[in-house]
């Protein structure tokens, strides 16, 4: 939806920078060595391939709740990846619907409360807000794993 | 500034979420042992101390020079610190003065580019964006570090 009024961040921006954090997030996974992202951890904390579970778990069906106002409870690793490649199959999947759903909300849904997998009574900006950021901190984690095994992160501001 | 049209999200709410962001990443200085806060890393990262450093030398300068549009460069631990307590205590002062500076910008002004630290030149949404991803990613460094040290970290959702 256009809007004529200023908007302090406009939809397509929200996206791009909520897409753009998620390609950095793809570089982050690619970047694992396929053993270390299924089985390297530090203190006990989850693999990345478990972190990325949590990602993928919310994304896609945190925005399809709210797009379609369907309560469904939080499902994690409902599907069982073995390789690399099959997360990175499921990470560009989630990109194109993404962007699918995104076309649907208006200005005026960002401010609607939902709650999101029937656990978090928020305001839309608030939950998709919770997605980019719990994503860029989880990435923190990963980044420091990728550092611990030698391995050379990709540049934050890369997007 | 106040408008009547909807907005994605109020520069009041932008606000809300980057303070509280802010009281998290407090939260997580705290947590640290006074030595460790100093000394402790993996692989060769900084300390969360120098973390801290960066994010104290990001979030004033960097707003008082969009509400300025005065353009100074980056200056980084510039004030030797070297308790904890100066640090929690600089981190309060810039909390005040992130309030005080952010009440000067209308929602048109997010949309102005401005030259960041004569380095980065982009709207002043995104780089406000920026600023608090930027510490996300870094605090997410300090969930490990503390979870190395045997030290549970806040919950995430606590602000």
């Amino acid at each position: 939806m256009k809007t004529l009024a200023a908007q302090v961040i406009t939809p397509e921006d929200l996206l791009k920078h909520w897409q753009g954090h998620r390609t950095l997030t793809r570089r982050v996974i690619e970047a694992f060595p396929e053993k270390d992202f299924f089985e390297f951890s530090i203190a006990g904390m989850r693999t990345f391939a478990k972190l990325t579970d949590e990602l993928l778990a919310i994304g896609v069906p945190g925005l399809k709740g709210i797009v379609t106002k369907e309560i469904q409870p939080f499902n994690e690793g409902a599907e069982k990846l073995i390789f690399k490649a099959q997360y990175l199959e499921k990470w560009d999947k989630a990109t194109a619907e993404i962007n699918e759903y995104w076309q649907k909300l208006s200005i005026e849904d960002f401010n609607e409360t939902f709650n999101l997998f029937g656990q978090y009574e928020f305001p839309v900006i608030q939950n998709i807000l919770y997605f980019v950021d719990n994503e860029i901190h989880h990435r923190g984690q990963g980044y420091v794993y990728l550092r611990a095994l030698g391995i050379e992160p990709p540049f934050f501001w890369e997007r």
